[in-house]
């Protein structure tokens, strides 16, 4: 039996299906973690059958644009979320993409939901909850745990069902807290379908190898030994990967510098979100708003002539080459390499937040994802596997592409 | 009844129908010439329910790999046809990729001709022609029309069942000859699935609003007037757009210039073919492959330092960012912008052969292209179709997305 959303069929779960999206996970941190020991659950779950390879974000690289991606299974021009933050028009300000109505495609887990499927979302950020809980979805962040309740799973207080009070938003140890949330609902009630969607801190604060880096690896091979324990079929993959960037460019500075006047264009960065301490709201991808079209050749000149700046599109361009919702993207859209951010300028942005060195995303580099599943694929779904998916291909991998179990 | 192709199912054809892709076709061609009224029956097909929007051209924007995209429903890291051209392996001798055994899909038309379908492909260039033809599916070229038959639809002479000899390839009217092959065969015995695939000479040569460029549109209106009559549901798209690039850079001599000697890479251009009169083989893709890959992080900086060169990919990278299969491609993809073309070395381009002008593609900027359906879609592949879809979904579009029919 399938249900069919956003112009694909999804089988419905047959046992406790769990996706879960390590926030900022470059490929470079699990096969540095499985290469040196510290994840022997995901070790023994590839060993078992399970099946890793790397895949494809959706542009740009951004926590919210790829959650609802991976949940939707399809492009942003489908479903709307262009990024974590943007212009819903030009004379307006920016706002928050957090709210369902913001939302253009249902997600699988509300089609689920209406089978009768026992569904769940949790995030560690609570900035995604609303947007995961549309259509009816339980839905519950890490963050807000103290303060949220999941009567669908008779979860009063979630503190108490987990067993420990929340970490903070900037500890090691919240996007555990998220998996943990997880693993309690289902054992008040078993859950069909669930998404988990972790945070990236550690990821924007550390390299693969760092000693939080490493910490909160082999937390996370805990609680996937745990998801593994409880019987559950599991996907992982990410929102987006992770660069060091040393190189900033300022692009309202670098705008007024090649003479334009301050009022003649806006420049909005679309990886803004309340969590300014993971990445002093840069990354690899901006927006440029002009108050006249006649402007567009030559500030695309400008822009297209900075060091490391790799693609600056039209309105129209963009919105067919990263697949972007037309309305709600800018005149120009600019991306930058796995070295280079950009800013708006100097005097808004608070380096001293990224004073040990910016580590962020946004880019087309930060495109390369892992894309993991616990059993044995069909041989076509190996086959596309091996050659190449989006993240937005995970829930169709692990509900259509596993054949049957041996477990 | 549907058959499944690549992941997808599609309907079986309800009535003749016909998928045309127009070569080179930059949007700005149909609608400068819509604007004009060079096109009447376009026109009128919009006008009575048709549907036109801009979708997206897969990478590297080339005849060749938007073909087969076009006709088996996937990108290139699935059907395999990364170029016109491209190394087998690194220390061999650059291949067309022309032939049925490179392809690793099959074609919609393979699958619709074993479910006993009449099926049928032409092509202007014969380039493409055997490629078409994978799986048993009856092609011909306008090409070679005076040598070649088409027993299926009983015909053994194809200029006599067309009425007139075929036209040179340097032609501006061979795309029309091909057109009016699939007309011919039709009216032999009735086809359900026809693919119809165009040569971008005259795009090459002329912008919009150029005299062959006029001429070229307003016969191509002509025969899209006697598909109409023929009673065909018609889909037309573009294998990727057209741009003057008035600036080439020779990767080679820029390669040489850095340092890096003679017999350490080799710059491959998979625009090649044998048609160098178009283009003289520079487009805005190129891929280089070092003989070792110590070299790959300086000869990337080279690459990206060049003044229009917009991405520089490693293999890996590439292979996600691009969607390309990881074993056709060079240790460096780079694509240039719409100004700017890549050759190997000055001496190895004849460039009086683009005197007048160089006209090219490959890149980003030629992936917009239009995404024509005759008649009305479903509510759901409306939506879709509005939001931005590739070539590579105008089979599903026509096949699957219109519903009860207004005849």
């Amino acid at each position: 039996m399938s249900v069919g959303v956003n112009g694909r069929a999804y089988e419905l779960p047959r046992q406790p299906t769990v996706v879960i999206t390590i926030d900022g996970c470059e490929p470079d941190y699990l096969d540095d973690a499985l290469a040196r020991g510290l994840m022997p659950h995901l070790q023994a779950l590839l060993a078992a059958g399970g099946a890793y390879e790397r895949g494809r974000a959706h542009m740009p690289t951004l926590t919210n644009p790829n959650n609802l991606s991976i949940v939707t299974g399809v492009p942003p021009n489908v479903h709307g979320i262009s990024g974590n933050h943007c212009l819903l028009d030009a004379r307006s300000e920016p706002v928050q993409l957090v709210e369902p109505e913001f939302l253009r495609a249902e997600t699988i887990h509300s089609a689920m939901r209406r089978t009768g499927c026992v569904v769940l979302a949790v995030t560690a950020k609570d900035k995604l909850r609303r947007l995961l809980g549309s259509g009816g979805v339980a839905s519950v962040s890490a963050e807000c745990a103290a303060s949220l309740s999941l009567p669908e799973f008779g979860i009063e207080d979630i503190p108490s069902a987990v067993g420990r009070p929340p970490p903070s938003i900037y500890d090691w140890d919240l996007s555990h807290y998220a998996l943990e949330i997880g693993l309690a609902a289902h054992r008040r009630r078993a859950v069909d379908l669930l998404y988990v969607s972790l945070t990236d801190y550690v990821q924007h604060k550390q390299p693969p190898g760092g000693e939080m880096a490493d910490r909160f690896h082999r937390r996370l091979d805990d609680v996937l030994g745990a998801y593994v324990e409880a019987g559950f079929r599991i996907g992982v993959t990410a929102d987006h990967g992770m660069h060091a960037k040393p190189r900033i460019h300022f692009l309202e500075d670098c705008l007024r510098e090649a003479g334009f006047s301050a009022d003649s264009f806006q420049v909005v960065l679309p990886i803004t979100d309340p969590y300014v301490v993971h990445h002093g709201a840069l990354g690899s991808f901006a927006w440029v708003y002009l108050a006249s079209t006649d402007q567009v050749p030559a500030a695309r000149n400008v822009l297209a002539s900075l060091a490391g700046v790799e693609e600056v599109y039209t309105r129209a361009e963009a919105s067919v080459v990263y697949e972007h919702p037309v309305d709600r993207i800018g005149d120009l859209s600019v991306a930058a390499d796995a070295d280079t951010a950009l800013g708006q300028s100097a005097a808004k942005h608070d380096l001293s937040l990224v004073a040990g060195g910016l580590r962020s995303h946004g880019g087309r580099h930060e495109q390369i994802v892992p894309i993991i599943v616990s059993q044995p694929l069909t041989a076509a779904y190996a086959a596309r596997h091996r050659r190449g998916v989006a993240n937005s291909d995970v829930h169709d991998l692990l509900l259509n592409g596993v054949g049957e179990l041996r477990r």
